[in-house]
């Protein structure tokens, strides 16, 4: 591991590369696709982090002090809380989750785990409780010597460009510092994150509307304000490089909702008044529409992750607040909805690129072929639970069957951890596989096809 | 290639077989099965290109002029609609698709490609944008050369008997000449689909009736009147060879309706006026019951398409009308719903013969099961979205893991093109490879088993 | 086959062995999983035969006189009810039964009966229309010869616990006999299966609280009563053993009920008035709480049997009444109803571990996902009609990747029949083929896994 320029080191060797990479053929589509830069369209990385460039000391918070798939591997393996989200020592949540990914067979975290420590710890052993200490001995002192930073990680990660995921009524500040900073290369933009402005059943709402009317400069009165807020604010993301709006709600809305039906839910939540099912989903239906529409005039691509249902846990949330552990894959996804949207805006102002992820696979189908009406909307990779190995492979089946192989925009971390680019190499490898399969007489195409979905089809996604 | 009779020409020897057909016991169940003719009891060919027996001219125009399989599929990949369904040459709209089906590894299509310009054409050079324009002019000088018509390749594909799809209005014409004319082997014979029947939802509903009653030659004043329409055109079918019913329509009954509910609902739509949703609901509800009664009474065989959405894209509805390739795979299937039609059809009357289809793969063990409570019904072939070699596999898996592989009915192409047959080979290779699995000991029940499922069971079907 | 002792015989060498592993890894993790005993923690044997012990006489009335899984393979072949439910004689049935089981590639039943037969009978030759009567002759000679009775069979199957199920309403004499009987080493505990008390839209609920009360001593006059008997059952069964409760209703509760509402309906029921639907949802959202607050109370792990749709077929319900083979899988699982359950319960006093099936296999993710945010549940084995090979590989390949496969407890038959203990070694066979595809490096864990998921995850739960 070298960091440094966009040239990444040589390609793995570990025992995962010949577990995934099943032929000849696969091997060298992988070396074609893992030349290439990583571009992170999709990610919870923090401006702030990466503008201050702090080295990392120890792998014990790196990994457990904010990964909730990591949290909920450790509870589902009998780990006590205190090992897990409660103040015990780092040394003791790293054995603690040595001991329980060591045998997570088939879940993403062991493939993941095994990879970062190989990637940027040059560590080949297999994690387990016994020789946990040792490894996090070896690790941490790997980042001194290192001095690995966010910016060092990146770098050694061949990154190129990293859409992080923002807030309407976030300042931009950390983004408009790192444009300035010349000394780093990789492209840091923010995402247009709606949810806040979706989310009026909240108890926060009305001071939410504060923020969003301190960081636009436009005196939110009333709906139409807030509209006016909410395109300024499209306004300074785009002047900050932002490329992609996105959506996360756990509701998808039925029909249609008019002006004043929106205008008359978000009066209420203004006024500390209590919108009734009825009047929500209105806001849901206009705004939704109205959304989709600026997406299309600022020139954003819209990300929709539909299908979650978060924070299930009544006690947990108590506690934790949102990100503990605890959402959950959801049901009751409508195609009919679904096409109903897309054909609203279609009428109104035309389809901005949309891309859909669903967290329930069995919702493939019906997702794949409604996107697959409309040349504007695509289905993204296989997101949150679905990524892991089998489900990435059913992500491509599924596109390939019932669209074209060629349409696949590419991996992303969807992550909060500087070391989660490792994932881009997993996904190349799976990809090279997948592709293999289709024969050697193939091979010009093929290897096409794995540079296409590893690195071009982002790159033009990203350049609009 | 040989045309005339019912002997097929030797088995193909390409690419494609050697993909699917990964053992000798493979080879040999499949080798067995491909002597034997094809019964098509499912799709859109015309009656009356069949009588008039054109000779084709160019491969372009009988790719593409239609098919909107292949157009969705070039749109998936980027092509200009001027391309696809515009006013460009056909040479422009063939060079275009050879260059999306070229790199559409897992997609039915490219399977579907290779394997009818092989069997029809004698090319096996795979197709591509650099050579596309040669290979249309060899197609096309093998259609002159050979004076492929309509019958030619359904002799060439060993057709013994097709059942075309077809209004109840419609005349029958050209099924009563095809009749008479004895020279041509292929039995082709109509199929009573029900659809125009049960969309009282639709504008031309008043004009249908015009129609339905001209055919008949009953006066239709009332609902009474139309029943009796219909009962003559069942009787009219009959005498043409019908074996089988058909729907595919989006809605699906949730609960009975009385005679009373449908008769409004009709003179509703006779009249002029919209119904109300419950209204729909109760026309639905009656009419399936009865005409899935009138099927058991006239020995025809109800095919029932079900969980799909149509024509979802508004603006492209608007251009084209229907069959543009904007239809979607549905959800909202409620297997309590249609064991209520069973139950309530076995009540009145007795089940008749049911093959029932789901768009949605997500629904297979509901609709399996509930299939399986009901001697008379089976789940048919994996259909349209699903009729890739992974979605035969799952529909072959499914079937034998929750029912008995052996009452599997067969392939059926649901086809507008005389090219389609190849997908019959391509069944019974997919069919040979997945039976080989279960061992060379239990050849003698394998082979017995991909005769029925290729041939056999379809012919005890149109039997009766 | 020796009888006696918990130490089982020779492990298969049987062509179905060799066909489920395919590795010499697979096979030593079979090796270790097959030297384990039994646990058997949900089925339907008869306690009442189990402590009279009539040795059997005949396979064809063990296979044939009550397993409606086999009477549903048989109609799905078309063999005619009288060969199945009817006066037949057994030598026909099984003849019959034979003539379809020996093709039902993929179907479980044939997986099981040539496992039955060989465990059992020592019979090896595939079983067909042909050999049945001298299979039938020579297995029923074997079962005069070594007297093969209910605990003969339980002993030769190595089986250390069941636990049968039994309604509210039982007397447990059974139990009570066999738990003085010092003779049998097996213990036989029941199961408070709690479906009679859910069930007030039941036309003979009123004469079932008649029951519960004689078999509880309270005098039922209103709900409290009724609850009262309930605790006082439920500390019977405790007395007996019981160590699980469980439930199989159709309906899951979408809201919480008020104790009012339950009454209210309770009162209903027990004056045969019919209860509205709201009233009924009222009593199992109540009552969905209030039981598993109680197996909370009462240290018993609740197994949740959902989506499930029960006697479906309408005629044929009023000839043969419940398990007659027409059960089938149910859609309309909600995540957020199920999360509700949970929330509710957990906030009235704390969840008792859950174990919940789906019988539709399309709500994996959902529930994986939905259980992994509560540590006191967990998604059990592949269900009933998903209990194939496929099923139970998709079902450890979903636990593996969307949770930790360390968690899975194991295998049960749910069985009726003394000759299905045959399923556990075949789950023992599948489960090491899958842990296999992890690769020699991790035999120590793996083997560990093999042995935790085969036996001890189980002898954890059994034992608190």
């Amino acid at each position: 591991m070298t960091g440094g320029g966009l040239k990444r080191g040589k390609p793995y060797a570990s025992v995962l590369r010949r577990e995934i990479l099943k032929s000849a053929l696969a091997e060298r589509l992988y070396e074609a696709a893992a030349a290439l830069p990583v571009i992170d369209y999709h990610c919870h990385l923090s401006p702030k982090e990466i503008y201050e460039d702090k080295p990392f000391e120890d792998i014990g918070a790196m990994w457990l002090s904010g990964d909730h798939y990591k949290w909920r591997l450790m509870r589902r393996a009998g780990v006590s809380e205190e090992l897990i989200t409660g103040g015990a020592p780092y040394a003791d949540k790293f054995r603690a989750y040595a001991g329980c990914v060591g045998t997570a067979f088939g879940n993403p975290l062991r493939d993941w785990s095994r990879l970062e420590l190989e990637k940027y710890f040059d560590c080949r052993i297999p994690l387990n409780a016994d020789n946990a200490d040792g490894i996090r001995r070896a690790a941490n002192a790997v980042l001194a010597e290192k001095a690995l930073s966010p910016r060092r990680l990146m770098e050694a990660s061949a990154v190129e460009y990293v859409a992080t995921t923002d807030d309407p009524a976030d300042t931009l500040d950390y983004h408009t510092k790192l444009r300035k900073d010349k000394s780093f290369k990789c492209k840091v933009a923010p995402t247009f994150r709606v949810d806040s402005l979706f989310n009026i059943d909240r108890a926060d709402f009305a001071a939410y509307i504060e923020r969003l009317s301190a960081a636009s400069g436009v005196e939110i009165n009333g709906f139409a304000d807030f509209l006016s807020a909410i395109g300024k604010r499209m306004t300074d993301f785009l002047s900050a490089g932002c490329r992609f709006s996105d959506i996360g709600t756990e509701r998808f809305p039925l029909s249609a909702g008019s002006y004043e039906s929106a205008e008359a839910a978000f009066n209420n939540a203004k006024n500390g008044i209590k919108s009734c099912e009825c009047e929500i989903e209105g806001y849901f239906g206009f705004m939704y529409t109205h959304w989709l529409c600026k997406c299309k005039e600022y020139g954003f691509a819209a990300q929709l992750h539909l299908n979650v249902l978060r924070n299930t846990n009544g006690k947990e949330f108590l506690r934790f607040g949102a990100d503990g552990g605890f959402d959950t894959v959801s049901d009751g996804f409508s195609a009919r909805a679904f096409i109903g949207v897309l054909n609203r805006c279609d009428a109104a102002g035309g389809l901005p690129r949309i891309i859909v992820y669903t967290l329930n696979p069995a919702y493939y189908e019906a997702l794949i072929t409604a996107a697959g009406s409309f040349r504007e909307v695509t289905v993204g990779m296989a997101w949150w639970f679905n990524d892991h190995q089998m489900g990435i492979r059913e992500y491509l089946d599924k596109m390939s069957a019932l669209s074209h192989i060629g349409e696949v925009i590419g991996m992303l971390t969807d992550s909060r951890s500087f070391l989660s680019y490792a994932r881009h190499d997993w996904f190349r490898m799976i990809l090279a596989d997948f592709l293999s399969a289709f024969g050697e007489e193939n091979e010009k195409e093929l290897t096409a096809l794995a540079e296409k979905l590893s690195y071009y089809n982002t790159k033009k996604l990203i350049e609009g």
